[in-house]
Order: C-alpha cells, then structure tokens, then sequence
C-alpha cells in the first residue's frame, strides 16, 4: 500500500498573490521521482487558526505530512507554536537545536541575535532534522499514524533537508526502500508521439516502465524501476533509450543542453564565434549564463542589419538583393563570415523571421535557416518552426545549440 | 466583513511534480489587487472522493470558493459531476451551454467532436460563466452561504473569465464595489528603505495605502485606495509618486523596462547599436524580444575577446594594455566604436566581471562599466554590483536599459 502523502505550504507571501508558491512543485516532483504520489497540497497564510485547523484535519487523513515555512526567527514564524498545541505537547527549548543554530553562526563568524534563540523553541518528543544550509533546524513529530516533516519554506534549505532527511525516513517506512527510482533523459527534436513509436519497435527491458514529460521544446523521457536491482535496470535502459533514440537525447538528468555545449567546447579546446539575426543574442546569452564562456567564445555579433551582415560578416550585396536576407545563401555566408572575422574554429549563423510581423507566402513567420562553418565542412539548413515570436525564438536557439552538440560529439 | 476566499485547483499534473500550479498565484494576485484576501488554496489530483471531500470541507468554512481545472472533455475531468453530487444536485445538459460550445467550434470553423458534449453536462440550477477563449463554460454554484466559481485550467481562459465573471459577483457580494483598488509603480536604482525614506519625507494623499514588493532588481511600489473616489485617488498617488521618486519610476502595471525603452526609441525614431561583454547579449535578448526591434536596432556585438573589441569596436591597444577590458576607458571606447561602426544615434556599451572567477582587488566580481555615446554628449560610469553571475548579468543589463530610457525621456 502506498503512502498517502500531503504537502502544507505557510506563509501570507503565498496566498496573496506577492509570490508563486515553488515549494509544493519541488516536493512533488523530488517525492514524484522516487515513486511518492502526493494526495493534497494546501497553502496558507501566516493565520494560527487557520494552520492549525488544517495540521489536524491532515493529520487524521495521511500518512505523511511535509510542511515547509514558518520556522524562521520573526513574530510571524508560527508553526513549531502551532504543532506543539495541535497536537497536546509543551514548547521547549530544544537543546540540540539550540546547539546547531548556535555552530552555525559560529562557523559563518556571524554573531548570533538572541531572537535567533527562539527558532530552538519546538514541540516536545519530536526529533531534530539538521539544516546544513540555514539558521532554522526542521523538527519530525510523529501523532498517531501520521509522519509530519516540518522545514524551513527557503527553497534550498528546504529541498536538502528533504533529500537529506526526509527522503530516507521515507524509505524505512515503505519498508526498506523507495517504492521506485526515475531517470530522466532529455530529447529535442523528436515528438512525443515520435519518440513512443520508437520504443515500440525497441521495448525497454522488462521492469522498467517508460513515463514522458514536455517541457517547450524538449521532450523528457522518464525511465523508472522499483526494487533492489532498479540503479543497474536504469543504467541498462538508459544505454538502451540512448541507442534507440540516437541521435536524439542531449542530457539526463539535471544537465541542460547549453551547459553540455560548453563543457564539449571546453573539453574540446575548439573556439566559436555566433552571428544571430531572429535569435537577437539568445544564443550568446545561453552560452554566457555558463561560468567561463571566454574560454571558448570568441565574440557574437547581432546583426540585426543588412548593414551590419555585409560589414561585420562580408555577406554580399548580391545575396542580400537576390536571395534576401532570410535565406540559405545569407546564412551560409554569414557562418563563414564570422567565422573568418573572429578566427575561430567554429562559426554558427541564424537568420530568420521570428514574427509576428515579416512573413510573407515563400518565407511565412516560423522560417529559420541555419549553419556551420568548420575547418572541415560547410553545413546549412532551413526550418519552418510554429508558435509565437517567443517559442520561435527559444526553439531556433536549441536547435543552434543542438547543432554544436551534434558535431562536437561526431553524431552527424 | 471581508470574504473568506479559498482556491481550489486540480490536475494530476498538480500534485505529481510534472507542472507547477501557476494559477494559483494568479488567483492569489488579482484578488489581491482589489483587496480580496485568500486564505487558503489547495490542490488535488484528479480524485473523485478526494476532490469531493475537500469541496464540501471548504464549502462549509468558506464564503467563497474559485475552483480551476477538470472542465475538459476526456474522461479525467471529473469537476461537474463531482460538484453535483457534492451539493446534491442533479447532472443535466445545459442548453446554453451547449449553445456556447457549439458557437465556439462554428466561429473557429472547426468541427465539434461528439465528446465536448460532455463539457454542457452540468449541476441543475447553475449559472453558466461564459469561456471566450476555450470550449469549457465555467458555472457559478451557490450552496448555503458559500459562492463557488468552476473555471477551466487553461491560464489565459480561467484568467480571462476570472476578471469578466467572477470579479464583478465578488464586487456585488461586497456590497457594490471593490474593497480596495491597487496601482503597482516599478522602480529601478532605489532600495526598498530607500524608497521608505522618500515616502516619509513627503507623504502620500490621505487614503491612500502604500505596500512594497521586491521583484530583484525591481522595487514595485504598490498604491492601494478604497471607495468610490479610488480611482481619482491613486491618479493623484501615482503623480505624487513619480515626482517624489523622480526619475526612478521606470514603469507603471503591466509595462516593462525593455518595452518601454523600445517604444521610446520606436517613438522617437532613434536608432541604437549595443557592444556588450559581460552581459554576454542579454540587452539585445531583451530589446530583440519585442516585435518590431528591428526599426531601432541596427547591431549588437557581443565582444567577448579583445580581438573583438579592437576589430569590429577600434577599441586601442593602449586602453586594452594599460586600462583594461574591464576600465571606464574601454567601455567609453566601445560605445563610441559600436555607434561609428553601426552609424546609429546611440551607441551603448557595458563591460564587466560577472564571475564566479576573474575578479581581482582592484576589480572584483561585480566590477561593472557603463558607457552611452550620443550625437550630443559622452557619459560613462562604474558599478560594484553584488550577488551571484546571474543577478550581476540581470542588474547590468537592466541598468543598461535603464541609461537608455532616461536618455531618450531627457531624466538626466
């Protein structure tokens, strides 16, 4: 039997529209990946009525109750006053709390303020869950059948202290072990209906049951295995996923195409230089999220122009005029041109129409050309992507980054 | 008395992390706005007992309930039914709102399939809550003293009828109006205590409230007024504000930084060219992701090496050797480089270490130079900007903008 679990979110910030509650998500999604399906999430205000109500209702209802915010050191911070009255316990000073909070002013060199003090004010009989990020230690109390996990509402505090604490206290009450473990693959560049039709033709092994997610414009593939054989069945499907869908899977798990890219060009010692039209510096910008990007990017040129494609790019007047400046030709001239201008080893060119204006019966909104100029080979291509100007954009941007990945892992 | 409103929202995809639940906060937000307070939401898998369970709970604590999600045609979309049997009514075809669904498909020239019948199967004595943008009608139910609101789980539907239909019957049931009225100002360059202090010395008209919200690096400034003069109030609130906060006010609502630098430039005809370093091309991402930034941006060149900057910016090898790329003397430099290169009214240029590595005593991460070329003048300045690679990219990038839109509203 599964555990019946339920997520208590706490703070006004999150009923009043001031910020988006990301907590309850990254609960679900972490306890999700394990094979924990949750029930129920509530957020409420910082309201003792209300929080207590809803603490007793839960309680009678799940097995497992995770509950993050109000553990911080402010008059509005309630809930370790609130969960000791719900459920019939004094308020004590909580020694070993106490002692934790108090190691980790000492080891930041940051005086402690007595008010700091009143964060090791918790429910008695219930036992302490470490915070290595943060001043708030969280608190385990169990009523009756229900487990109810309470942790700081700070994102990361929160989520290493579920992986770190909770996750495993989990895993003894579903007997031992996780009721099941999750590999995610990321695809781009094949549909969902794509990539389910080449598993039916390539089954995965037995025991491992396939899950799909879609986050704009990737697909993910979800593997998942239960028992104790389930880290060697996932690294055996994922081998299989990977051949089946070669060339198509770009990551897994928490890498991120981008930060493939750069760790490729790093790796790889090759430099790059972009010249983006419709993608009006989203490539440049991807790249450079990545510390260290100087290593391998040489420059990027926006050029936005005609003036700008024929200066910085030596494209032509001739194809500007006859063949435009969304076309094959201009984009191929333009990967050769940057490329020639910074001296690189690799130049990546984009040019497009991102609408929602500049379409026209040949060219609709959606058109994008792409190509790469290596020491080697000259490669270019033409797409018709759909969605609005911001999809179409963020789309033409994977697609140059998948580009990259392709030839710097030799998956041509 | 203030309503007691409660959000319900459903969806497997809810409570298994596959989504984050966005309606949530958009619920939460725009109620805010005009003073009605939420004081709980839950959200649920698409669990006929479950959902049922926590509709009656909430109906009887609550005066209000806003219920998203579970309105579609397939067989998972459980809302109607289970809020008829919850509240003992009888599941009937709605004429009307099969009239509606039947109108959408027609003016859309698509053809109905037999299963959205299933989306007019609603609660006896109902009202219908008309969709303008989907198939799914909402309905408006009332059982004892609570009103409750099904609206579908498509953001920009239940957004939409959330402001046509629910809104104005939550005004009604507050007595013929909205309990307050709120204008949120965006300010840029300012603190929060900053902003405090501004205000104290100069007070703002009596009945007018003043709230604050962070959104980094933004400062919005939240104007709320009540009563039938609420609307002329906050016209005078927001004047008062603008000029005691002269000229950090960037934006008033829904405006944007980047949008309103592009319809100043779009407004006045000027042209720009932008040299970017550490911010790697997020000004041009920015400006670019506005339709139409074509008419104001010739280029953008993200010089990253300083083979870059001598070649497509002239910037000297004096300034790179003595000065450095990351000095006052190589961002003037550039924006005079990129402006003679683009041959555009404005030239905007920004160097700068964004880390983690590369900072050094002298120059620490953070280190951030600004320059702005014009016709008329020459204007450059250094930052020391704090926090990890990705705020310095986003506070460097907004200040650029920033410089942008004083110059062209003459705020210097």
């Amino acid at each position: 039997m599964s555990l019946n679990i339920a997520i208590l979110t706490t703070g006004d910030e999150l009923v009043n529209g001031e910020m988006s509650d990301t907590n309850t998500a990254r609960i679900a999604q972490l306890l999700g990946s394990w094979g924990y399906i949750v029930r129920e999430s509530r957020a409420i205000g910082d309201d003792e009525v209300e929080i207590e109500t809803a603490l007793k209702d839960m309680s009678g209802r799940r097995d497992v109750i995770i509950s993050t915010g109000g553990l911080g050191p402010t008059d509005d911070d309630l809930t370790a006053r609130i969960a000791a009255r719900a459920f019939g316990r004094r308020l004590v000073l909580n020694e070993e709390a106490l002692a934790q909070i108090r190691r980790f002013f000492a080891e930041k060199n940051k005086e402690m303020h007595p008010r700091n003090e009143k964060q090791a004010l918790l429910p008695q009989k219930t036992v302490i869950l470490p915070n290595r990020l943060g001043t708030a230690p969280g608190f385990h109390l169990c009523h009756e059948q229900c487990d109810m996990f309470f942790l700081p509402g700070v994102p990361r505090e929160m989520v290493d202290m579920l992986k770190e604490q909770v996750l495993p206290r989990l895993h003894e009450r579903s007997g031992g072990q996780a009721p099941r473990q999750e590999r995610i693959l990321k695809v781009f560049g094949l549909s969902e209906p794509k990539v389910e039709e080449h598993f039916s033709q390539a089954p995965l092994p037995e025991g491992v049951e396939l899950a799909f997610g879609v986050e704009f414009p990737f697909v993910y593939v979800k593997l998942r295995a239960c028992g104790d054989q389930a880290g060697a069945l996932l690294d055996r499907a994922e081998m299989h996923t990977r051949k089946v869908l070669q060339p198509f899977v770009f990551a897994v798990g928490q890498e991120t195409l981008a930060g493939n890219v750069a760790r490729m060009l790093t790796d790889t010692g090759l430099t790059l230089a972009l010249a983006e039209s419709c993608t009006g510096g989203m490539i440049s910008q991807m790249l450079t999220d990545i510390p260290g990007a100087s290593r391998f990017l040489e420059r990027g040129g926006v050029t936005y122009s005609n003036a700008a494609k024929q200066d910085w790019l030596q494209v032509s007047e001739d194809i500007l005029n006859q063949e435009g400046a969304v076309s094959k030709a201009c984009a191929q001239a333009m990967a050769q041109g940057i490329r020639q201008a910074a001296g690189t080893d690799l130049g990546l060119a984009i040019t497009g129409i991102a609408g929602p204006d500049g379409g026209t019966p040949d060219k609709p909104v959606g058109t994008v050309f792409l190509a790469l100029s290596t020491t080697g080979e000259e490669r270019v291509q033409g797409y018709r992507f759909s969605g609005d100007r911001e999809q179409i954009r963020h789309i033409s941007a994977c697609m140059a980054l998948e580009w990259l990945r392709r030839y710097l892992g030799n998956l041509y």
